[in-house]
């Protein structure tokens, strides 16, 4: 059986196009280029539809890591896994998160799964089958196939499960219409939520946590249907999906443990804390010795029903700012505040992912052994 | 010794023009619209210049409440000290907290001192004494009126002292002009951060937090010189300071008891968890039999200096969200989270409140007895 | 037959709750209280869901306009027509429009038509209704009662018909799904556009522009279908559809003139000065003795197609501002410049009303005979 | 005497990373790259603090250049001057116009002058030093360095002249602070009025506009001090003023003329109308055979007293949005209509740059000859 070690790097950027702390550990050998396997990082745009942060960083890493891989920055950005997540409201803090996978012995006394990671994508999608069934079979497909990347055989031991996927624009929208086909909205903003919702049910079904018997229509209304550790960001960039397993493995050999919880709902404190836990890890201030927080990964959202435990938000029906926005500067600060740092990544619009107005949190910790 | 009772009533609103839970409270006979000292809102505009929701909140309740009171709506306004603080982002739920107080007996058994409400109000102010130490010097006067109005006589028995203050729009900054007199700011966005300012050095004067010694330049450059108590939002629609002063009094016969603490950064969290304790509440859920969270007051600001705990913020270089949005959003989602509630309190601009980056945050609990 | 005289009188606001111009006009008798019909204002909110200060504005005017005709605030809404579009981006400036009727004789030496505006409303709406063909039907039956009203007896004379029209919340979502039954859209935001686009559909029907055979599926999507001098609103404050059609009636005794044009995408700079030019005036500055430029009423909307004439816009992909404020502004912009004045009422969402990108224009003069 | 031909392509953008058009040309042959000097651009940015389509434009055009040039990315972004305003509201496109220049026999029969452009840079700037003299001084130099580089000889004869300049960010405020120094404000974003508005007065000086007795605190107070030619943009990604001076010379070959004019407010559409036919252009459609309209260069502004033509506006007390993005929407819809199309160049932030509340309006027309 292969083992392999998973490295991850947190590295604070000054701006989107920042690649400065990146290059500088490539340079003192911290970090070999060739083991980059993905990067996942959260960039200052809004987010939206017209977050160009997400792009510009992407090209910005492609550019500057082609000549150290020996690639075209085209190549690079086929060969690495990037995800950013557009949107540093509030406290959050815009960084990027650097995993690295090699080959690797797994020492004899080593106890326990440790972190483990892998990766697949699916097939180029249609702009009409973005935000239905087709991505959702197409994404399931693709999960499977990185837990087997990862050397994670059983769904309890995924704890989070990255995905970027397409969008649509008035292009794409057009080019299905020129086809005779009706895409699921004719709104980009609206789009990401479909094609996020749709990528998501992938990974419940991927995970057995729903059946397979999910149909279009039930795409942002069965909120009832949901996975626990799926994330899905939604990015112009591209019209197929990445996917990105992260788990414990007994065939890993990192120094690294991930556990996560479900937040009920977008104040649910617990929950983090459970996440916290599930590692070994309280609340800040950590006092662990032979742990540390490495980084937080959470989805969150604005309630649909339009309330918290009763008490009406005001997110959905804010024309200036966009619900996406508003939920990632609560849950940003909440989970900043029981972590201690605002460099967590939060990620907005957890559609099907937790449940309605909830969403994932989970939680790598560096062990010292 | 003159004796009272305070009550207070937290009372969601479906909007800003939204009385109907006030007029069935009042009508049910639970309050006493005779009692009514002062109320303290939250309300869903943008918390900046042209954020209407705060005068339409007011307007509409001085309507509502003026045939109750036998008063024009206009004389309503000049008998109660309403405070709309603009702005419920993120997980925050618009809503009013209602202060009323009667001459009560305090009854023989009644241990140790309780929730007291004081109020007063400086004159008004010319535009170019706003953000500068005639708005100082007068703020503390009315602060040490507000103090013996609620029978309060020892600073460390002041935890919340709130403060309406005046803004500066163009046609103020133009009536200075034609005077000959330069007003401290020509942007009303930023006459709102020295109006503010000012005020909490007034308070902080009053309670010898800081010597009087504080001049022009002063504001808004010494951070090291706050308040741990202040609360100060400016609005358009008044040129002089109202001052509310919350604190615990031997002459109050109230349910209520208040407490305090001050965050060091928006990340603060054992911060607001001592605030809670400091009234001898936990964090959610609640699990004390005899005590209730009635509502917490808390001031959020993004950190000048552009980092939270060595990490970057991009609040105040964000040109579509102004960082008083973000800082709410995210101080309000800690708090929430600890609190089990987004119905609290949560301001934003908290120059001179707090240390820089930081903000007072109060509690109050109902004791069961 | 009746004959009747309209006044109209363009006052300023400084602010939603701004009153004092109306009620020094009502106080030097320029305006008659009892002859006012119709009140249709610009006001300075952004025009989306969470507009307040458009309810602000007629909350005011209620409260201020009730002593003055002995009722009560509520039944001054029931009876003037109060169209309060929200949005005063760039140069456009915040004003109402005063529509004043009374009986009068038309004088011997009276030519022509003139200006004559006439009211109907229908019947309040369930929220699964908003944007589909219930909505249509009961606005064409609207619109000729409205005209009939009015006085006017040929479509052709019919020059601008402003309608008022509801939106969903997610209350108003929740209550038609707990009845079985699914709304057009879940979005409040997008609602808005639905109602807007029905609405214009059933003038267009009631005035033979287009067939009455008009389904749910054309609503937002059969673009070619469309109103040329269809004006309508949506905001969170009716259930109902409020129709006001503006045209030139020879049973008119009233100083004014009406004529329009549609301008052809947001640029149309030629069918501005065309609708200038058909009440006899030119562009600024205006050089006729005996003609005076009262008003001009416009639409605008993000061309759906995300082009004008071939360039690509931004206004359909930007998540920080939407695309009716972005429109208002350009269209606005462009308006004010060939009127010569900011005080215009432009007003966003264009759907139906004129072709796709483009809106109707109709401009009001005063004839000084 | 050297005499010069200068060329220029506009080529619209599908984003602010595409260069494919560019490309093309190159690639066709249509455009030497050599030859290029200057690139001014709009993109889709906020044009604010935060906006990062700028320099991720610049990036991505010096990345696709460099192998074209046979330099580093580097120092293509020192060779060609990169001007990118960002912000393309309402209609306006996103588009650059590329200028190149190249040796160049002026043919016999060529009459009159003819487009040319000269180009100068400051030295690097203190964050201190920016919106005060120093600014002034430097800029003023550079200015007549780059009349002489582009072979004009009279000040009437310069029409435009666009000048890219720093802003202040937390960073460059503490290095000053931290020297000792205290910088003209501590506002990113207000920031960028200040190097605007001093750039502006450095041009003016340059052009005997005014004389070159301007003092630190006549930026932003003394709006009576104006260019009627200047254009500065402020970008975040440089510390030095770049400028580019655009003008008619006997020693030009090329195909193009420019003129300009002077609009006395936002809505000024005869002073557009004027600029158009300074260079033999009238309002859309053009009917010239002969001329062609290449661009319109202009700056657009929010009256900074707060009204246009007596008329209150909104856009200085938004908090949403910032006044720049409304001007720029406003005037670039004017601009847009009068000729025909939104791939114009209309920038926000017009400080010193025409009289307050107006700006510049700069029209380049291709001659057929």
């Amino acid at each position: 059986m292969r083992t392999t070690s998973v490295g991850i790097f947190k590295v604070a950027t000054t701006g989107p196009g920042d690649v400065s702390g990146l290059m500088a550990m490539i340079g003192s050998g911290a970090i070999d280029p060739k083991s980059i396997l993905a990067i996942l990082g959260k960039t200052e745009g809004n987010g939206g539809v017209n977050d160009f942060t997400r792009e510009y960083a992407v090209a910005a890493l492609c550019t500057a890591l082609a000549p150290q891989l020996g690639l075209t920055p085209y190549e690079v950005e086929r060969r690495i896994a990037f995800v950013m997540s557009g949107g540093t409201e509030g406290v959050l803090s815009p960084h990027i998160t650097v995993f690295t996978r090699r080959e690797a012995e797994r020492p004899a006394g080593l106890t326990g799964k440790r972190l483990s990671i892998g990766m697949a994508h699916t097939r180029d999608f249609l702009p009409e089958e973005l935000g239905r069934s087709a991505q959702i079979t197409e994404t399931a497909k693709a999960v499977k196939a990185a837990m087997a990347d990862a050397g994670i055989l059983e769904p309890a031991d995924v704890h989070f499960v990255q995905i970027k996927c397409p969008l649509l624009t008035s292009e794409r929208v057009a080019a299905a219409t020129a086809r005779g086909n009706k895409t699921a909205t004719t709104s980009s903003y609206s789009s990401m939520a479909y094609s996020r919702g749709a990528s998501a049910l992938g990974v419940a079904v991927a995970l057995g946590e729903i059946s397979s018997d999910v149909h279009d229509e039930d795409v942002l209304r069965r909120y009832d249907l949901f996975s626990k550790v799926a994330s899905t960001s939604s990015g112009i960039e591209l019209m197929h999906n990445v996917v990105i397993v992260l788990g414990n493995s007994a065939s890993s050999a990192s120094a690294f443990e991930i556990g996560h919880a479900v937040m009920g709902d977008a104040i649910d404190a617990p929950a983090v804390v459970s996440a916290l836990n599930s590692v070994g890890l309280g609340v800040a201030p950590q006092t662990s010795a032979d742990r540390a927080l490495v980084n937080i990964f959470a989805k969150a959202e604005a309630s649909p029903d339009g309330s918290v435990r009763g008490f009406r938000h005001t997110m959905l029906e804010d024309t200036d700012i966009s619900s996406t926005r508003h939920a990632r500067a609560a849950v940003g600060g909440l989970i900043a505040g029981l972590a201690g740092t605002g460099a967590v990544y939060v990620s907005g619009g957890a559609e099907h992912q937790g449940p309605a107005g909830g969403g994932p949190v989970a939680v790598i910790a560096r062990l010292s052994d």
